[in-house]
Parts: structure tokens; sequence; C-alpha cells
């Protein structure tokens, strides 16, 4: 039932036995919707990706944008996708049905995405964005912008971006320095320069609508005084047309993979009239914003887990086909070789892909539908369910991320010379894989979110729900024979994550804050693997209690790699923990002590 | 003292401190030579890699090769990199006079293989097989093959290449059908097809010397029926010219990366006129391979730590340079932003690099001295320099692969997104890097080869070996204040290696052969970590003497900063034993005994 780059049985798998999708329609938000329409958004985001994008995946690499004298020529499958999405209904479909959109939930659309990012990335990332940048205006726009915008965007007309980075401010938002001077025209005029903004500029839309962050003159210093403001390419005059509104495109970057996409470098008001539209209000930009980047983050994830999804079904294809040696116990070479699938070192190679991938999956599908809770579920849930998300979202945009990497490294490993060479996907895929941990926040960036915002908030409220949580599954685990091994060994990790963060927040106490956070990262990654390994453990929960059900389940086969792959998780991956744990415990600050001169040569 | 991609101070720190290179001018072999000659060898090597090869990096990698009927076009700094390298001597550098060769060390001479590989890995391998290739020929030729094929190949005008893969055999060495017929003419027929042979055909050389694997008619099956044979693309003739051999370049490969060099595919006898000379007896060709591959597999270890070292330092260079963020304990926002370096998560990641190239450079050396020796040592001592050289070389080969590829991906991190763009050479390194864990024997064969073979060989002596080695090294770094823990630590580490490797051998002895290999690659990685550990820990005991003797060395800041690595190594890579360990121990057959069907979805 896998295609190419996908398996559908595991997606429903996830969305209806571990995830109770059709639950959602419960809720009144969700209430048009039933099992029968999910499945079709499926089947149609499927075809989409299967008939229009994947067979454009190597050449989008080949022929990548191109720029010439501000303009960026892009692939003709960017228009007829962006047209597609929007006729489809895509681009809006989160959206409720006042702003145009389906109120379908994220739940959902997150597979498709994930369908349509395991097709294509680069192709995939055009309507998401536009999706975000749209909900922005949306959700912070006035009722004028909102007209003016989001229905060209949701038809998937014009292209929606987040125009954050400056050359001078990387990961550091406090250092932004693009300028919006204010007019009484109900517009502000902006001065300044953007870098790395995906789709800043390309000819598969009629336009580009810049969600864009600037200082008014006169703010406050560093985060606080960031607006958020529209600034479109082509701005709406009073006749019903577009006009230029000084919004150049200077230049396009030559990527590594990804390169489906164009990365801008935009320059505003190089002739004074780059007129911006202030979202919400003046100096609350960051906030505005980070509604959108919280979700890019998990999107990110998805991205991750997309990609290497691919790569492990064209290597698990190739494994099966390539012939090649012999059982070790068996070397007569008067034997005929063996599909490399047979080899114990390719199994675990294949394992590994697939824990990362599904257990990375089984995650972002948590998330997305903890989103869903927090817009739609019943009032008295949503704080909660917010606080959750709040928690795994560094771990869902960094785990996929970071992992995914080493995912499509493995995949391409399984076809030696080959994963190597252009006659396959894998390099594709490996090079493509690769800018997650940079994009939305970098892992660094996501390991202080992490330990010195999401474990410290509220006094540790999200923590101690996080823990909760594994803990309800672990005891649910219990119960099922085959995993109740993994279960306690969990339930060890749980225990010791618990000593360990006791530790670094007795540093914070202490107010040693440099060596607090001097190893936020390799926390990240630790805790990253508990919560994959508790993802393991409730889609195996589900897995099994089918298994018992019914033994000669016509699944049995899906149901069992479920449970071979979680033991794999949890006798490969999970014991990295301990020598992440000692780490941590050190504490010793040797990185933020050291003198720089010391890598003097 | 760093140049852009290499440290002349680290390379003279293992050649004369730590390794004690000119010790080696004692032996009759290489009387000749001093430090004088050795420094201007280093200095010739850093200028050729220096002036023509970095230079051109991006550039052969921008231009790879290009194939047009039957012909391969490179970059035409590969014909003066080729002349040059033949002028200098330095293709025969390590050859005995008799044959030409200059009689230097290979401890020195892998110094200026890695100065070249890390200024530009592809360029360097072209005399680097040539050397191989013509080695193999002087060790095993008859005195006309010597003196036919070893004067124009140390002199650069031929190239030297290694060819043994074939379509139906990637790494099953057991399966090669490339067959050769006898004939009364003193040379064979040969009907045939190799595949992914690196530099087997291109026009920086007047010719090409393929040394082939193949079998001899009637030659019993598997590896004891394979011959080695030089079949040149283009043969002598009585008259003093060439002629073509009947060996047709049928295409390149188009590569992730390593793209500078041309990876070829070669059709042997279309005409049945491919004649080709046996090397040494038949059927003993894969002995006499071994010897080439042996070396080459620590040359792969050597290319893998000359990219990484090429990545760290330019990542190096620019976390110095880029200025971004604020202290953590310091954001005042009106404060200027400080150099990355600043940062704890950078410093780590920028450890991370130097723990991994400096501890792998520091292995690939030790071995390189063990491969001298071995050759040129005191009789009585060869056969043991010999063992543990066997013991090493999976573990030279693959650390620096496996590892180099997630230090150069580190380096790229550094960077943000200017790592993922080619403004800068990191997302060129990373691609270039990934073959490395796949030539000459992927990492999964280099697993089986350290555990299937190398650890039970002679009843365990090369292991028990290996282990005195180590034990020595820690009670010297007993004596040293600053690295007494780090002894401690490595010790604990041994004791529970030996307890490990006895588990699994011991499942050996109850013939379960498959479970005992299923993780033969995690138990490389294993074996590796405590490798470089010791590693660490000698160069550690070198530098705490130097400062110890003159705490106002002018060089404090570096033997500080090997200090200050090697503690980094102890605390962050040490660690991920405990995690292998304990999977190691488990060995319950995971992957050895799933059925293949469970991927099925």
């Amino acid at each position: 039932m896998a295609e190419d780059f996908v398996s559908m049985r595991n997606i429903e798998f996830l969305l209806y036995e571990v995830l109770d999708a059709e639950s959602l329609c419960e809720l009144p938000y969700f209430s048009e919707h039933d099992r029968e329409i999910f499945d079709m958004v499926l089947e149609t985001g499927l075809r989409l990706g299967a008939d229009e994008l994947f067979p454009v995946l190597a050449q989008m690499d080949k022929e990548a944008p191109t720029f010439n004298a501000g303009t960026v020529t892009v692939a003709p499958v960017v228009r007829e996708l962006l047209q597609a999405c929007g006729e489809g209904g895509w681009i809006g479909a989160h959206a409720s049905f006042e702003l145009g959109g389906q109120q379908l939930p994220d739940t959902l659309l997150t597979m498709v995405r994930f369908i349509l990012g395991a097709a294509n990335y680069s192709a995939s990332v055009y309507p998401v964005l536009t999706t975000g940048a749209a909900q922005l205006i949306g959700s912070f726009g006035s009722q004028e912008l909102i007209d003016t915008y989001v229905p060209p965007m949701f038809e998937g007309q014009w292209q929606g971006t987040m125009a954050m980075t400056e050359p001078q401010a990387g990961s550091s938002l406090t250092d932004l320095e693009t300028r919006a001077a204010r007019t009484d025209q109900g517009y502000f005029l902006l001065t300044g320069q953007k870098i790395f903004i995906s789709c800043g500029e390309h000819d598969g839309a009629d336009n580009i609508v810049n969600l864009m962050l600037a200082r008014i003159e006169g703010a406050p210093a560093g985060v606080k005084g960031i607006s958020l403001f529209v600034v479109p390419k082509l701005r709406p005059t009073a006749g019903g047309g577009l006009e230029p509104n000084d919004v150049l495109c200077t230049g396009i970057y030559h990527k590594l993979g990804y390169r489906g996409a164009p990365i801008t470098q935009l320059e505003m008001g190089e002739q004074g009239d780059c007129r911006a539209w202030l979202v919400g209000e003046e100096n609350h930009g960051l906030r505005y914003m980070f509604q959108m980047m919280n979700e890019a983050r998990v999107g990110v994830g998805l991205g991750g887990t997309a990609i290497a999804t691919a790569a492990y079904y064209a290597s698990l294809k190739y494994a099966r086909e390539r012939h090649q040696g012999r059982p070790v116990a068996g070397k007569d070479p008067a034997a005929p070789q063996v599909p490399i699938i047979e080899h114990a070192d390719v199994k675990r190679m294949l394992l590994f892909q697939r824990a990362i991938v599904e257990g990375s999956l089984s995650l972002i599908a948590y998330c997305a539908k903890l989103i869903d809770l927090t817009h739609a579920g019943p009032e008295e849930g949503r704080a909660e369910h917010a606080l959750l998300l709040d928690f795994l979202t560094p771990i869902a945009k960094t785990y996929p991320s970071e992992m995914g990497i080493l995912s499509v490294s493995t995949g391409l490993q399984c076809l030696g010379g080959y994963g190597y060479c252009d006659e396959f996907p894998l390099e594709q895929y490996y090079r493509d894989a690769r800018i997650h941990p940079i994009h939305e926040g970098t892992t660094g960036i996501q390991g202080m979110d992490l330990l010195g915002r999401k474990v410290t908030m509220q006094k540790g409220a999200a923590l101690a729900l996080f823990l909760t949580r594994v803990k309800e599954t672990i005891a649910e685990a219990e119960t099922h024979e085959a995993i109740a091994s993994e279960a306690k060994r969990l339930s060890d990790a749980l225990a010791q994550l618990e000593q360990v963060t006791g530790r670094l927040v007795s540093l914070a106490g202490e107010g040693k804050v440099e060596v607090f956070l001097a190893d936020a990262t390799l926390y990240l990654e630790y805790v990253g693997i508990i919560t994959i390994a508790w993802q393991w453990l409730s889609q195996t929960i589900v897995s099994e209690a089918a298994l018992a059900q019914d033994a000669d389940n016509p699944d049995a086969n899906f149901y069992l790699g479920k449970r071979t792959t979680c033991h794999y998780f949890f006798r490969y991956e999970l014991p990295k923990c301990a020598g992440l744990a000692t780490r941590l415990l050190e504490a010793d600050g040797l990185t933020a002590t050291m003198d720089p001169a010391l890598f003097e040569d």
C-alpha cells in the first residue's frame, strides 16, 4: 500500500486508529465534516502529490529558479500547483468559513502537507507559506486588509511570505533594523533589507504578499519595538489595479538543496515609496508573528519527516530489489545472492529510518491535534492543550529535522555507491533535508527555547503536563505483554529526565544562567528521544490492541512491523539517553567558560 | 598559524611531538632523511595545496568532468597537478630508491596527502590512486611490468586505478565475473564490465593503468579464484608507441559531491582484444589487492579527516568574524552584538569538530607510523605492528568517515543559513564528505571486518594488543593532573569494552553467528569512540608535558586548547559508549531474526 514516497496505510493508522481524528467532527467548528470527507481530502492530496509533484522532483532541483533583473523565474508547475491548491480550497482549508476557508482540522491537513512534502518538498512550500501568511492577516489584520489580501491568497493567485531575517540579525530578532515611517495616508513607508526570504519573489504568482517585521520610528529598542506589516510586491490602486510597491528582489541564494523554491533578498524603499500596512497593534509584531512561527516550526518538523519518509521508501524499494551477498552463516559462492533486505545490517538501517520517520510523524500529528483542540476544542481544555503544544513545539521542530538528516543519510547508505549518484533520489533528499535544522530558528535556538523558556515557564507546568501524559501512556502500555518491557524502560528514562532537569533548573536558581543553558542543545536532543519513545509506545498500544482483537488480522504484518520498530527504538535509540544524561548531570560549564582564544592555532 | 583549510601547527605537533617522526630516520630505510627534509616536504605540500588546489576547489565542483563518446574531460589543473606531483617525486615518494622512489616515510607523506586532501579532496585523489596502483605493480609485478608501467606512473604521466566493483558485485567480491582467457602471447584476453572506477578515464593523463580483478577461465568459484591484472587503456607496442587496448569508458556518474574526480564505468573486450597482464600468481589477486586496499582504507579515513578539517577552519573563521546576539546573562539590546564564537553552543560546535578532526588525524598518523614500522622497522617488531595496524584499519577508515560527516554538518550549522549556500565552501564539503562511508568498503563491511575477523583472529591477539597499548597510555596519563580524570574514564570504558566483547565472542562460540555479527556496525562505532579517546589522551600527555616544562610557553593557547578539546571529548563523546554497550550487551538478534515481510505496508 506504500506509494513510492509515502504510506497511506500509516497515515490512516495515525489519523484514525491512534488519534481518532473522526472525533474532531463532534466539535462545533468541524461539525460539517466526516470520515468520508477526510478520506476524499487525503485521496485528492495523494493524487496531487503522486501525479503532479513527485514527477517533477528531480527537474525542479536541476532547473532551479533563476534570477534576472529583479525577477525570479520558477518551474511552470509552481503556478499550476498554486492554482490547483487555490481551486481545491487547500490554502484556506483550515480557515473559518467566515474568512472563506473550509474549517478542516489541522490534524487532517497536516497529513496532506506531509504527502505533498514527501512528494516534493520545495513545491509544497509555496502553498504552505501562503496559508500561514493569510492566516496571520485573518487573525490580526483589519477588515480592509483581510478583504484585500486574503481572497487572492486563498485562491492561489498571490504568494504569501514571512519576512523576518536581516543581514545583521540572523537569529537575533532584537537587532532588526528595517524602519517604518508614519504617514497620514493609512500606511507606513518602509526602508530596509531582508534576506533568506522563501518565495519572496517569483513568477508563479501574480503578486507577493510579505508579512514583514519592522520598527516604527521611535519604537523601543529590542523585541518590544517590532511591528508587523503587510508589504506587497504590487499594491492595489484606487482603480482596482496593481502597481509596483518599491520592493526590489536583489538576488537569490544558490543552495545545497531545497532548490525548487527561491530564497530571496529583498530591498524595500529604495525609491522612498515602499508602502506597508500595519497588522494589529504597534510593537506587538513579534507576538503575532510567533503565532505563525510556532505552527511554522511544527511545519519544519513535518518537512523533515516528509523528506526522510520519501527517502525511507526509496531505500526500502532498493533493498528489496537489489541482490547482493549471502547469509553470514551460509557463504557458498555457488548459491545465488540474496536481496539485501535479508542482511541484518540492512534491516537495522531500514528500522532506524522507519523508527525515525514514523515516530516523528506520530509526534507531528499529535501536535496538529493539539492545534485543533487549542483552536476549536472545549473551552475548558484549551489552555492545557496550548501549554503542551508550547512544550512540544521545539521538539517537533528539531527531532525530525536533525534525525531526519541521519535517516536520509542511512537511506542513502542502503544504496551504496548508487546512493551517491543522481540516478536515485537519495542524494537529492540528502541535500534537501539539510535545511531543516537551520530555518525557522536553528537547533541551538530551539534548545534555548525548550530549556530556557518552556521547561521553566509557569513554574514548570508545561514540563509537568508532559510528564503526566507520558506516564499515562506508560501505564497503558504496561498492560500489553509485547511492550511491557518498553513501558518499564521509558519509565526509568523518565525518572532520569526528572533528575537531570532538576539539576539543571537548580543551576538556574543559583544564577548560573550560562552554565544552565550551555548544553541546551543536548537537553533538547535528550527530551526528543524520550518524546519519540513515548510516541512509539502510543502507536504500539494501538497496534497491539488490533492484534489482540484479531490474530488473523489481514494487516498483521503492518502491526507486527510497528511492534518490531517500537522494539528497535527502545533498544537502539532510547539507550542514547544514558550518555546524554551523564553529560547533562555533569554540567561543568566547559563550553560556557572556555576562552575562545584557545581555538588559536 | 592555521591556513584557510589546515593547521600546520597541529601537523607538526603530531609529527614531531607526539609521534617523534624524526626517529624514523634512524631506521636504515629512511636514513637518508632528516627533519630538514621533512619540513621542506611539508612546506612544498602546503604550497601546492594552498596555491594550486584550494583556489580551484569550487570550480572543479561546478565544472565537473564531462563524458563524450568514450572520453572524459577533466579540469586542466589535473594535468598540471599530476605533472607537478611527478616532477616533485610525490607519486613514488614512499617507494624504494630501487623502484625509482624516494624512501620517505608514510608518516610524513600521510601529512602531505592530508594537506592536499584538505585543500581539494577530488584533486588529491588522482596522484594518490596512481601511487597505490604503482606500488602494487612494484610489489607483485614482473620486472617487465615494473619497467613498463612504474616509471610513467611515478612521473605523473599515466594515471593508476583500482578496478574491482562490478554491477552484480558491489560489496560481494565473491561474485566478480570479469573473465580472463589465456593466450600464448604472455597476456590474457579480458571481457567484462567494471563500475564505480575512480579516474578510470580522463584527459589529464596520457594513459590509464587499471589494476583490475578478474577470473581466469577454470578458476575456482568465489574469492579464491580471483587474479590481479594490469589492464591499460593504451598498451605499449613493439615499436615503443601506444595503441588502444579495447577498454571503453561507457559513462560517468553524476554524483552528490567529490565531483572533481570522474567515477567511470568501463567495458573490456568488446572487440575481443582487451589484453591483460597477470600480476603475481594466478588466483592470489585478492590478497595482493588487499595490500593496496588496506592502505586505501586508511586513506579514506584520511580523506574524511581532511574534508572535515577544512570545514572546521572555515566555520572557525566565520564564528570569529560574524557578530550576532549577546551573552545569555546580559541581553541589553543597546549593547553591541558579540562574535558568535563567544556563545557556548557555538564553542560546543567548534569543539565537536576539533575533537573529531584532530582525534582522527592523530589516529591516521599513528596508523601511518605503524605502516612505516611494518615495512621498515626492526624485524622483530614488525609482526606486532602489522597486527595492530590490521585491527585499527576498519576503525581508521570508518570513524573519520562517519564522524567527519557529522563534523562537516556541524561546521555548516555554525554558519546558519549561509552554511546552506554556495557563497561559503561548507555546502560543498558536506556533499564531498558523504562518499567516505561508502567507498573502499562500506561502514557495514568494516564492522564485519572488525568484529568478525580482527577481534577473533589469532585467538584475539590483535584485540589484546590494542588493549595493552591503550592501557599503557592510560597509565601515563594518570600522572598528569589535568587529565587524570580522563584516564580513569577511559579505564572504565575499556573494562566495559572487554565485557561487551566477551559477551559477543561467546555468542560466536555458541554458533550464533548471525546474532554475533548483527550489530557489528554498532560495535565498530563503539570501539571507534574508545580509540579516539585513546588518541586524545596520547596527544594531551604530550601537550601537558610541554605546559609543565614551560608555563610561559608561547604555544600555551595551542596546548591548553588540546587540553580543553580532550576534556570535551571525554565529557561529550565518550559517554556515548554507555548506550552502545547497553545495546551490544542485550544482543537479542532483533535485526537478525526479523522477517523482512514486516516492512510491508
